[in-house]
C-alpha cells in the first residue's frame, strides 16, 4: 500500500508573538517542522511527503534545510487562505491509490505507534483518526446554560488523520464551509463513518510558547 | 467574607506506579501538596485550610512537614472511600458562613488569579468553577456512533471550585451517587446554576509521571 503524508505548516506565527513562524522554532535543537517530517520518514522511508507552506516562507525553508543538512525528500506546495485550502493544494500531488495521512506540522511529537495505527486502520477501513481522553471533567456551555457531560464520551482529536486517497480527494471536492473543523468532518459529510484509534498524549499541537515548553519536557521524557 | 479551602489529597499513588503517594512527590524541590496549600495561604493568610488525607498517611505527612519546615497552619481530616466522602469529612470542619474552595491536592499550579476569581464570583453569586478551552477538536463517541461537536461549547473543568458554605454543606447532605463527577455537579442537583470563571492552563492535575514532567516545565515557565 502506497503511503503519502500531507503536512500542513501554514501558521504565520502570530499566536506565538514571535517573528519566526512556529513550525520553524527549535524543539531540542531540531526544527519543529523537520521533526514532524522525520517522524513519517522514520515510519516509511518510501513515503511520499507533501508539505504545504505559505509561499512567503519558501526561501526561508530552503535555507533552513541547507543549514540543518535536512535532506529528506519532500514536495512543497503553497499554503492557502485556510487549512482547507492548504490541504486541497497538497492533495493535488497525491495519487488516487494508496493511503494519505494529513498532519499538523506543529505536532512533532506524534509517536511511531500512532502513525502505524492510523495507516493500518485506514488501509483496512478507509479512514482513521487518533483520539485521547482527558482527565478533567467536561461541561457543555452555551450562553446562559451549562451542565456536566460524561467525559468518557468526549474525546480530544489529534492528527495524523489517515484516509484512502480516493475518498479524501472526493471529500475535498466539496466547497469550503466553516463547519469543516478537521479532515474527518469533511469525509463525514460524504456519509462515511469515521474510525477512531488511540493516539499518544505527547502529540500536542504547539500553538503558544507555553506549548513549546510543554513539548520540550515531553520530548525529554520520551527519551529518558 | 471568611475564606475556607478544602484540599483533597486522597490519592494512593497507584496510577504513578510509585510507592510515594503523588501528593508527596516533589515538584521543583517542593512537595506537591505543600505547594497547593501554599497557593491558598498566599492568597489569604487568614484562610482556614482543611486537608483530607488517607489516615495511613497522617504520620508520614507530619514527618514531612517537620523535615521541610512546613508550618502553614492546617487541619487534617481522614480521607474517605471516594472523593465525595473525603470532602464530606472535611466540610464538617467548615462553618456555615463564608465561602469555601474545594481543591485537588495534586493541582499545585493554580494561579493566584484563578483563586481570586473563584472566591470573588462565589461570594457574589454563590458558586464558581474554573474552566479552560482546548485547542484540539472534540468528538462525541458512544459505542458505534461518533461525530464532531463544537469545541467552543465544551470546556474542561478544573478546581478550585468555590461555594457559599451553606450551599455546599446542603449539597453534601445528598447521598453518594456515581453521577457526582465533581462538587459543582452536586450543587447542581439542588437546582442551582453553576457559574464559570476563566481558569489557568498550567493548573493541571498531576496523575502520572508524564503529568509531573509537564508540571515541572510549566512551573519553570511561570517563573521565567
Amino acid at each position: 500500500m502506497r503511503h503519502y503524508v500531507v503536512i500542513v505548516a501554514g501558521g504565520s506565527g502570530q499566536r506565538m508573538k514571535s517573528s519566526v513562524p512556529k513550525q520553524f522554532l527549535l524543539l531540542n535543537n531540531e526544527l519543529i517542522l523537520m521533526k514532524s517530517i522525520n517522524s513519517f520518514y522514520t515510519f516509511d522511508k518510501s513515503i511520499k511527503i507533501v508539505v504545504a507552506l505559505p509561499e512567503g516562507q519558501f526561501s526561508t525553508w530552503k535555507d533552513l534545510c541547507l543549514k540543518h543538512n535536512f535532506n529528506i525528500k519532500h514536495t512543497i506546495v503553497a499554503g492557502g487562505q485556510t487549512r482547507y485550502h492548504s490541504v486541497k493544494n497538497a492533495l493535488a500531488k497525491v495519487n488516487t491509490e494508496g493511503v494519505v495521512a494529513i498532519h499538523d506540522g506543529v505536532r512533532p511529537l506524534v509517536s511511531q505507534n500512532t502513525i502505524k495505527q492510523v495507516f493500518k486502520k485506514a488501509s483496512i477501513s478507509g479512514n482513521a483518526v487518533p483520539y485521547i481522553d482527558h482527565v478533567d471533567s467536561i461541561r457543555y456551555v452555551d450562553s446562559d446554560v451549562n451542565h456536566p457531560v460524561d467525559r468518557n464520551k468526549y474525546k480530544l482529536i489529534q492528527t495524523p488523520q489517515a484516509f484512502d486517497c480516493n475518498i479524501i480527494k472526493k471529500a475535498y471536492k466539496q466547497a469550503w464551509n466553516e463547519s469543516f473543523t478537521d479532515d474527518a468532518s469533511l469525509v463525514e459529510k460524504l456519509g462515511i463513518k469515521i474510525n477512531l484509534v488511540s493516539g499518544n498524549r505527547e502529540n500536542i499541537k504547539i500553538t503558544s510558547k507555553l506549548d513549546l515548553k510543554i513539548a520540550e519536557s515531553l520530548s525529554n521524557y520520551l527519551f529518558e
